[in-house]
C-alpha cells in the first residue's frame, strides 16, 4: 500500500482522482484538500464519489506523510505546492499546465510567470501511450491536458510517419471542461441546446499540442479551436490532416495498429467514435480515414475530459510511477 | 393573399413551414399533406404548430388550387411530385435536394437517379443572400441544406474575395437534423450526454456547397464533416481556411461588411456565434478571425437547422417570389 | 400607442417581456432597466430578444415617460419601485410576489417586511382566467407566480364546484426557474443529468395557491413541492385531488368544459400535456382523469415557466388594462 | 466461481447487468443472449460495457451450463424461459414483472395470461432491505420493478411504523425506463426539453407497491403516476403520505434509523436527494420529512432506474443466493 494525497479534490477532475485512489486496491487515500470548502465532506459536496473524508486546507507540513500526491489545481498555484510536496521527497502528478512545457518562453507567453522557476522543466509529460518509460521512473509527472490527451493520441502515429503537413483540430467538450465554479458561461441556461467555440486562436493547450507532436517527428504549427457542447462529460477531437506526403491507406491502419494494438486504453475503431463511448473510463476510441476525394486524412478520437484527459490517467501514470499494473484500479 | 400547400408537413421542418405559412400575413395555409400521418390534425401532431388542418393524402389535382407549394419531401419522391405541381402551374419552394444541383452527373453520382428528369437543373438556388433577384423571378426554386445554407453564408465573401485556397468545415447540429423516423441514431438514449461524427467524407451536402462557392469564385474541393450534438435544434459550422494569398485583416472585415451589412437574416458579430441566439429565428449569425500564428482565417456560422436551415429560409424564399418583403411573416 | 417601460429586463422573464412589448402592434418599448448590467445593450445580453436597446440603470423620474410598466424585479425590491411608478400615474403589472396576497400577516411570515405598505394589497391578482374584469379596470395588477399560474389554472373548476377535499401539488420546473445568477443550483453539471425536490414544505408559492383556491370556493392546506428537471424553460403541475364529495366523471368534464372552452389561452386535452406542447408560448394546457380505483381526481397542468408563468401573462394583463384583445401581440 | 447467463443482454438493463457479472470476482459471464441482435458482440452494441462476447440466440439447452441465470425479458416472455432454466436446475433471478405478484387474480388483471403457470407464485420478491432472508434461500427471485424498488423503500419503514394512511406517489424517471426500442416517446425531440406524464391511472408497478406494502402492514391503494423525464438514466419518486394515526417527527426518525442504519445500499439524508447523487449506483438515497403545516410525512427517494432498479439489484440478489456479499461487484 502506498497513501496518496489529493489537492485539490473538491473541483471535478480532482473529485473523480479521489475516488479512483480511494478504490484503488495498491493506493490509500490519506488526505484530500480544497481551499473554499475545506471542512465539508468529499462525499457531500460530490456524492457520487462516496468518500467519507473531510477536506482539509493544503498544509504542507501537515500532508506530505504520503509517498505520492495528485494536485488538481489550476496552473499558477499548482507549482509552488508541487514545488513543496517534492523538497519533502513526494512523489507528484500534476495535473495543471505548469510542468507540461519544455520551453520557458513559450510557457511565460501563453500562461505568465512560473511559480516555480527553480523546477520548470523538470516534469516528464504523462501521456503513457507516448513516454511509458520515462513516466515509470519519474518523480514528477506533468499529466496532459485533456484536448492534447485526445489530439496526441489521434495525431501520434501520423506524425512518427512523417505524414502531418498541417493540421486542424476543431475539439467538442462537455460542460465539465469549464470547472466547478458558477459562471455565466456554465449556467445551464446558457449550456443547454447551445453549441458554440470558445478561445478562438488562443486557447493554451496549443503550445502543448505542438510540442508533443514536435517529439513525435511532426514540427507543424497547429490550428486549434475548442467548442462547447451540451453535455457533462465528454470529449471528442475532428483532426483534419493534409499529408506531407504521398501514402496509402494500408499504410496508416498499419501506423495505428503498430501504435496501438497492444495499448490497454486505446481503442482503434472503423467507424467514427462517440464520446459516450467512453463515458466515465480511461479509454480513447480512435478511427482514422483517409479521404481520396479530398487527400485528407482524417483522424478522430474521444475520451471522458474529467477521466482520460484529467484524473484516471493521472491514477495511469501513478500505477506506473509506482510499477504496477497501469490497469490497477481503472478497468 | 395567396394560396400555399405545405407537402411533408408531418417532419420536422415541414411542421414549421406550415406553422410560418398559417400566421402569415400575405400567405394562407391552403393545404398540409402527410404520407402515413394522414387524417391527424396537425396541432395533435405537432402541438407547437398551433395549426388545425387535417392532414391530407398527396394528391395533385386536389392540391393544386393554390398559387405556390412548399415541397418538404425527401430527394427522390420530392422531384415528381414537384414535376405534377408545376405542371398545373404552381410555383414551388422545393426543400429536398433535388433541384440544387446543376451536373447531373454529380446529382447521380450522390444522389441516384433523378426522380423528374425532364425538371432537372430547373431551379434557381435559394439562398437569398446570394441570389436574391433570380429567386424573385422564378418559378421553382430549390431551398439550400442545412449544412450549405451556413457554410456558404459563413465562406461566401471569402470566396468572392479570392481568399480561399483550401477549406475544411466542421459541422455540428442538432438531432433534429436526423429527421423525425424513430432510429438508434433519433434515440434519446444514444443522443444525450454524446457527441459524434456521421458521414465521414460522404455527406450529400458536400457537392453542394463546393458548386455554389465556385458559383462565387472558390473552385476548391472542401472537406466537409458533421457532427450530432445533443440539442434539438441548431448547427453550428466552423470553417478553416487557408488563404489562397496575402490579405490584411482589414480586408477581410471589409468584404463582410459589404456582403451582409445591409443583409435582414445575417448578423455580423465579433465574437463566436453560439446556435441558441438564433434558434427559432431566420437569423444566421457569424464571425471571422484573422489567426496571425497560422495564417488562417477562421469563418463560424451559427442557424438553426430548421428555421434558415429549412423552414423559415423557404418561406424567406416564397416572399421574394411573390414580390413581398423577405422579412414578412419572419421577423 | 402606449408607451412601456420593462424593469429588470436583463432577467431572464424581463428579456422575454421587453421581447413581446417589443414585438407587440399597441405598446411602444421605451425602456429597459438594469441594475449590474446598465450600459450593455439587451440583445447583446440576450440575443434572442432582438431588442437593441441600451440598459438603464432605474431612475423613477426619467423612466416615467410610460403609461405603464412591467416590474420584473425580486420580491422586497420591486414593492418600491412600483410605488414610486404608481405615484408618477404608471400603471403597473408587477412579477413579483410583492402584491400578489392580501393578508399582511401571511406575506410577512413567508416573505418578511413589505417594501411599500401603503400599497400593501392594492394589487389586482393577474390571472386572467379568474379575475379578467377586475384586471380590466385595474392600475396594478399582481402578476402570478409561474406555480400558482399552472396549479390555479388546473385546480380552479374543482374548486368552484366544491370538489377539493384535499389535494397535493407535485410540480416540476425548468432552470430557468431557478434566475439568471450563475449559483451551484444552476450550474450544468449540477442540473444535468439530475431531477431533485426543492424548498420541500417552505416554497412561497403555496400561500399563493391557497389564497386563490380559497377565492374560487376551495379552503384547504395544501402540499405543494417543486422539483427541478433538466431543461430550460418549461413546467408541469400534477394536482392529486381527494374529493369532497361524491361526483361523476361527466360532472368533471363540465366543470373544465365551463370553465374553459371559451378561453383563447387554455388548451383542454384527454391526454396528459407535455411542457414541449406549450414552449414559448402563452398556453396552457390541461387535462383532467378520474380514477375510479382509487377515488382520485388528477389534474395536470403545463406552461412555460417564462411566458405563461411570467412575461407572456403579464403582456396578457397589459392587454386587459389596455382595454386590447387579450390575445394581442400573444398568438 | 460460479457461471452464469444473461438473458435478454442486448437491452439497456440487461447490458449492464452483463457488465457487472462480466467485472465479478466471483462470478463469470458464461453466456449473454439476445434476440434480434443475436450475432452481434455486445461490445459492439453497447461500448460502455467492454464485454467482448458475441449475442447468442436463447437456447435453453445450449446456455443451461450454468449456475445461474439474470432474465432480462419482458414479462410474458420471461416466464416460459424461467421455467425452461428452472427445470434444468439453474437458479434465476427474473427482471420481468412475471414473478413478482402472488395473487393471480391481480397478475392477470394487469398483465394477461402468464406464461408459465405452474411456476406462478414461485418467486421470492428481490428487494434485500425487505427479503434478505428469504432471497439468500431462494431458486428463484423476482427482481423488483424500478419504481416498486424506490417506492417501497422510501415507504416501508412508514408501512411497518402502522403510518400510511394513504399515500400518493409521484415518480420521475429518465428515458432509459422507456427501453431501447426507437419510438416516438423515446425519439431525442419528444423528449428533450419536456417532462409530461404517462400512463396515468394505470402503470403496472401500481399492484406490485401494494403488495409489498401490505406486506409491510399498510393496506392500501396508491395512487401512483410516472413522468418522463429528459435524462438517460436515474429516477426519483416522491412521496405524499397521510399520516394514519398522530406521531411525532423523532417517532419517523426512528423508523428510518432502525430501517436502514445498517443498510449497505440505503443512503439516509437530510436534503432531498437528487438522482444524479446515486447514478450507476446501487445505492437509494431517501429523505424524510414531516409538515406540521399540512400535517403529511412526505418521503423522497432517488435510484439508478438501470442500476438499483434492475440490473444492479439483480447481483445483489445473486450474491444473496450464493452466500456472498451482497456488496460484492458492487461497491
Amino acid at each position: 500500500m502506498a497513501r496518496v494525497a489529493v489537492l485539490g479534490a473538491s473541483g471535478y477532475a480532482g473529485a473523480i482522482a479521489a475516488t479512483l485512489v480511494h478504490r484503488h486496491p495498491f493506493f490509500e487515500l490519506a488526505h484530500v484538500t480544497a481551499r473554499s470548502d475545506a471542512g465539508a465532506r468529499l462525499d457531500d459536496l460530490h456524492p457520487r464519489t462516496r468518500v467519507p473524508l473531510a477536506l482539509e486546507p493544503w498544509d504542507p507540513d501537515a500532508q506530505s506523510d504520503v509517498e505520492a500526491a495528485l494536485v488538481c489545481w489550476p496552473h499558477g498555484v499548482a507549482a509552488p505546492a508541487v514545488a513543496a510536496l517534492r523538497e519533502r521527497g513526494v512523489r507528484v502528478v500534476d495535473l495543471s499546465a505548469d510542468f507540461r512545457l519544455r520551453d520557458r518562453g513559450i510557457y511565460e507567453d501563453w500562461y505568465g510567470e512560473h511559480g516555480a522557476p527553480q523546477l520548470f522543466g523538470a516534469g516528464v509529460y504523462g501521456l503513457p501511450e507516448l513516454h511509458r518509460e520515462a513516466i515509470a521512473s519519474a518523480d514528477l509527472v506533468a499529466n496532459p491536458g485533456c484536448y492534447p490527451t485526445a489530439a496526441l493520441l489521434a495525431l501520434a502515429p501520423l506524425a512518427r510517419g512523417g505524414l502531418i503537413g498541417d493540421v486542424v483540430v476543431d475539439a467538442k467538450s462537455g460542460i465539465s471542461g469549464a470547472g466547478r465554479e458558477p459562471t455565466a458561461t456554465t449556467h445551464y441556461i446558457s449550456a443547454d441546446e447551445n453549441v458554440t467555440p470558445y478561445k478562438v486562436d488562443r486557447h493554451r493547450h496549443t503550445p502543448e499540442i505542438e510540442q508533443e507532436l514536435a517529439g513525435q517527428g511532426a514540427r507543424v504549427t497547429i490550428t486549434f479551436t475548442p467548442h462547447l457542447v451540451p453535455l457533462a462529460q465528454g470529449e471528442l477531437v475532428s483532426c483534419y490532416v493534409t499529408p506531407a506526403r504521398e501514402h496509402g491507406a494500408d499504410e496508416i491502419a498499419a501506423l495505428y495498429d503498430d501504435a496501438y494494438a497492444r495499448e490497454p486504453f486505446v481503442e482503434l475503431r472503423n467507424g467514427p467514435p462517440g464520446a459516450l463511448d467512453v463515458r466515465e473510463t480511461n479509454y480513447c476510441r480512435i478511427s482514422v480515414h483517409s479521404d481520396p476525394r479530398t487527400d485528407r486524412i482524417l483522424a478522430f478520437a474521444a475520451i471522458d475530459n474529467l477521466w482520460k484527459g484529467a484524473a484516471s490517467q493521472a491514477v495511469q501514470n501513478l500505477n506506473l510511477m509506482f510499477g504496477r499494473d497501469e490497469r490497477e484500479g481503472l478497468a
